[in-house]
């Protein structure tokens, strides 16, 4: 096991009605704050008036700052930083989706840097977060699991990269409410989307090259089975409670940073999805179900034997052979996506090879990603195409 | 799954040479803190010279208080408040074991209130831990899980009762320095009585009545298989420090709150070897490898799949008859714990029936015990009975 400093420190309030103790938890930290959301959503269900209701009657004022799209966009990353300025704001309510929450951590470590907040994105690892406004999350999807996480992802419109940052615990929200209820109305696509991308935060964690991890490899495995009994539950009937209540809980805690901790990670796969969702704007888990296979088809040599323990553990497939063993616990992978009612190739998502090469080029940024196996552009290139069909 | 609320605050700082960081961690809340430690081993092992420079180099003042015993006693806890209170200090650092730490607890929460510490435990339920001085600690044994989590046991040595407090987060550490090689050196007996200790903080958790849990079902049989294959690596070589990490950090997850998420708890089996250890003063993982496996006998007709579940996830037992395969989980449970080498018998603890009856009355307290069965203190005594021999 590696060293590892591990900080989660975001109070998570879960089950029915738990949104409605957001104004007491709100003013704790801040009697003025800024309310970031999406499209309409929220007002239709009603979410956006019972929020209104508990910041009014804890008397904590707010601007609102709506709009936000799926790979969400700098620009209004900018403009929520200027209000914020401008209105002498120093928290950041997020309700929505993983979209809605990244672009409130950008706006909260933004609100406290000099220089423009796309340095963060494009220069990572020369200048980094280090400070930001509180943030409070109102969770209507389970999937990206930014509601415990530092991580977030924002899309640059101008150029159109779509890049990630944030390994600073100031970017996780000191709050998160996560009430199942609210995922109930959601479209199965939505559902099935999110299943897959916190299915691959798990992936990317549980592909190491880290020895004896026993006690994070059995977590890992343990949600894995989790995810694929309630997300099948879950695409079958949205108003399963039970099984939306486990799904939720699960994202969360595949993508907190416990499951990968004394590991080393790869996250080669958000990276070459990450080029995909940029350019094609699909949903991100939309990109994952035709990527992830194909990366493991790709690199699982680099370790049979931890491909075959995943094909047993995972999906109880019992077969001697590791190699046999390897490659069906792929097939498995993909045979789950399937189930969910996704497409697991490219050409299903109506995307040809023909920015495969520009893609590749932008995925690897300096280098090579990753960390299972070190991938350059050229690797890169033959997983969008092991992924094509 | 039910509603929760879970903050997990406790920054965990893990791996070699952690401790060495605890002057900069400590300078972030305080200049001036208790230095709260157990016996003269830290001294011998050079533990508190390093922490001591770590302190000076950072310009931390401290005060120190010594002498901590396992079942940590109120009297010592007095004394710390005492001298936190007289010397305005506003930290407790912790360097030591589960008993060190809870002795700290105390010490914070009873700083910060207007009556006898003691009311905590007495009185709890009416009176509680509302707020307590920052705690940090440096972990130098793998068992109680008490670096994460808020829970405290004191021993009042003036009437001989062992009670439990705190559910309040103000009485989680605020960070936890978690150094693996600290652990290398402890007897084997320490090393499998902490090994059970942890287990039994999953079984509280694990055995419940409520229904629709796979997430956190999934998690505690991982970590219960976890602990059982780290364990037994740990008692035979101590010095194998991948399998001291994998067992330290399987100790603070059992404990801190997360395995619990949405489940109604237990903690029957706590309860009645607190009684024990109260009035024999044996290690606590000691008690609990005779009073885990009796309760378990006790109660397992509550939910026979459940306990055939159990046989199944944790020791892979394959038997279709879900009463056989209970009793033979409830018999590896029994085995695992001799195979680190303890007695799993009153008889061989050298305990007799003696103080059944007082016992069994001072566990239930005002009514009834645990939750997957309640158990009035005719119950307890058979259970005491039925860990005879």
């Amino acid at each position: 096991m590696e060293s590892f400093t591990l900080h989660l420190l975001t109070k998570i309030i879960f089950g029915r009605g738990a949104e409605e103790r957001v104004g007491e938890e709100v003013k704790k930290y801040s009697e003025k704050v800024l309310l970031h959301y999406g499209g309409g959503s929220i007002k239709k269900s009603g979410l956006y008036d019972r929020v209104v209701k508990s910041l009014r009657e804890a008397g904590v004022e707010f601007v609102e700052l709506g709009g936000v799209v799926p790979n969400p966009r700098l620009g209004l990353v900018r403009k929520g930083i200027d209000i914020c300025r401008k209105g002498g704001i120093d928290f950041i309510l997020a309700v929505g989706g993983g979209s809605v929450i990244d672009s409130a951590k950008a706006i909260a470590s933004g609100v406290m840097y000099d220089g423009d907040v796309w340095d963060f994105f494009e220069k990572r690892g020369t200048v980094n977060v280090e400070k930001a406004l509180p943030i409070g999350t109102i969770l209507t999807i389970s999937a990206a699991g930014s509601e415990m996480s530092p991580n977030m992802v924002i899309t640059n419109e101008e150029n159109g990269r779509k890049l990630s940052a944030g390994k600073h615990d100031s970017t996780r929200p000191v709050f998160s409410m996560l009430n199942p209820e609210l995922t109930m109305t959601l479209p199965k696509f939505q559902i099935a989307c999110g299943a897959v991308d916190m299915f691959a935060h798990i992936v990317e964690r549980y592909f190491t090259n880290t020895e004896n991890v026993s006690v994070t490899d059995e977590m890992c495995e343990g949600i894995f089975r989790a995810i694929i009994k309630n997300a099948i539950k879950a695409v079958t009937d949205p108003k399963d409670y039970e099984a939306m209540a486990d799904l939720m809980w699960a994202g969360t805690i595949a993508h907190n940073g416990i499951l990968g901790t004394g590991r080393e990670e790869d996250w080669s796969s958000h990276y070459i999805e990450h080029e995909l969702s940029a350019i094609y704007d699909i949903a991100h888990g939309a990109g994952l179900a035709a990527i992830v296979p194909a990366w493991m088809k790709y690199v699982y040599k680099q370790d049979v034997k931890r491909f075959a323990q995943y094909a047993r553990n995972v999906f109880h497939i019992i077969e001697q052979d590791v190699e046999k063993a390897a490659n069906r616990g792929i097939e498995e992978t993909e045979k789950f996506f399937k189930s969910l009612g996704l497409e697991t190739t490219l050409e299903g998502l109506k995307i040809g090879d023909e920015d495969f090469k520009k893609m590749s080029q932008l995925a690897v940024k300096s280098n090579t990603i990753g960390n299972f196996v070190k991938l350059k552009s050229e690797d890169i290139e033959k997983i969008y195409r092991l992924a094509l069909k």
